[in-house]
């Protein structure tokens, strides 16, 4: 919990405001709903916005990946969807609260439609931190803020990824992070789109450990080669981050 | 280049004999053709065979794939499929020299015409370290014995996973050593033919260095959700093998 200052009348009870160690950037976030974890940290450091790119961030939830790659890039717009009106309703206060209204606009809607009311073929970069787990197994509640935004309720991984590839330009980069047991559908995924693999780094907790994370960077109609990156690994020990890791959170 | 005892009459002028350091075990190479890597080693380690189970491996050059397995494991049989005719008969020489005739057999022959000639699904087991490039780029004589083994010159990506699976019974196992950059189209390619990729290891030459080999086993059938392992660091430092691949190469 930071300082509130300048904040005031942008959080309600429940809520609170996070810092997000990067140009002074705050997130509102509900806890009772679900945080955002490094996922999105390491996705907006994989990510690559260039100057003038128009971007798109599918199922933003707080807004935590549109307001970083604000902060951190020259992108001219980004746009981050999202289903949930509460939850959009809350990522919008975190723009404001940020006076990044000019270039980030949060807007509720479902991807499934996106392309009718965005347009298609508009975006240069498409990121997306989709929900990891298939379907309702082991769900208790699915309107839970928590079920929608890990389980595939509102959209399906095909869904996302057709969708990103229609909404982004010819030659335009999509920017994924997921689980890698996903991987080998991911891949078929999109390469059945068209929106094919080009770039993916396997993140791993520890050098001997399992990843538990993959960062995807897909190409729209890009040819058929991708770069596997040297591996991201997080710990060196128990609660120490590697250098790297250190970097990509405060640099 | 060992000892040649109980060798004798098995090498030919140009061919050398080497320890393959596990059981005793020897290979007749050719170095003017190529030498098998460290790429064999890691597959040979990475492919599980059990006991009774009919295996095949597809491309099988100077046989020390099946070679090593039949040493390594209780496998029933191990038929190493070469399209090269001089290749296969110093294959078939090497399996001579180490006694394994009754469990190794080398069939020279066209992996595009191996359901013909094997069977189909009539094998528990398929192996392979295909050629890594496509097409002939950049060759100056596609019948040099090198090419062969390096380009797709006799056989695709595509040639290979179709007649792999057709080879394997319903549920058999696939094992694969291939290049990261040709990994989007190695999935989906498995995926659209049913050979479901179940579990993958990227194998790293320094730990932070991008990988130059990737470990992959599929399963004909299988459902879609795959583990991918720990990374396979290969050198500690300059020289010095991870105890890891020392354990892998000597045990």
């Amino acid at each position: 919990m930071t300082d509130t200052h300048g904040w005031e009348g942008l959080l309600r009870e429940g809520e609170r405001l996070d810092d997000l160690q990067r140009d002074g950037l705050r997130l509102i976030q509900n806890p009772s709903w679900f945080c955002f974890g490094m996922d999105a940290v390491l996705l907006s450091a994989f990510a690559q916005v260039k100057k003038e790119d128009v971007c798109l961030d599918l199922g933003c939830g707080n807004g935590v990946i549109p307001i970083l790659l604000a902060g951190k890039t020259q992108g001219k717009s980004f746009t981050g969807l999202e289903i949930q009106s509460d939850i959009a309703e809350m990522a919008e206060r975190s723009v404001r609260g940020n006076g990044l209204q000019d270039r980030v606009k949060i807007q509720e809607g479902d991807i499934r439609e996106a392309v009718s009311v965005l347009g298609a073929a508009v975006f240069d970069v498409v990121t997306s931190n989709p929900p990891y787990m298939t379907g309702a197994h082991g769900l208790l509640n699915e309107a839970d803020h928590k079920a929608v935004a890990r389980h595939e309720l509102k959209c399906s991984l095909e869904d996302l990824i057709d969708n990103a590839t229609r909404l982004l330009k010819p030659g335009g980069h999509f920017f994924m992070v997921h689980r890698p047991f996903r991987l080998a559908e991911i891949m078929h995924c999109m390469v059945s789109h068209r929106l094919e693999p080009k770039r993916m780094r396997m993140v791993y907790p520890y050098v001997d450990k399992e990843p538990n994370m993959v960062l995807i960077e897909g190409v729209r109609g890009g040819n058929s080669r991708i770069t596997v990156e040297k591996p991201l690994i997080v710990y060196k020990e128990k609660n120490v981050y590697t250098d790297e890791v250190k970097r990509l959170y405060y640099e």
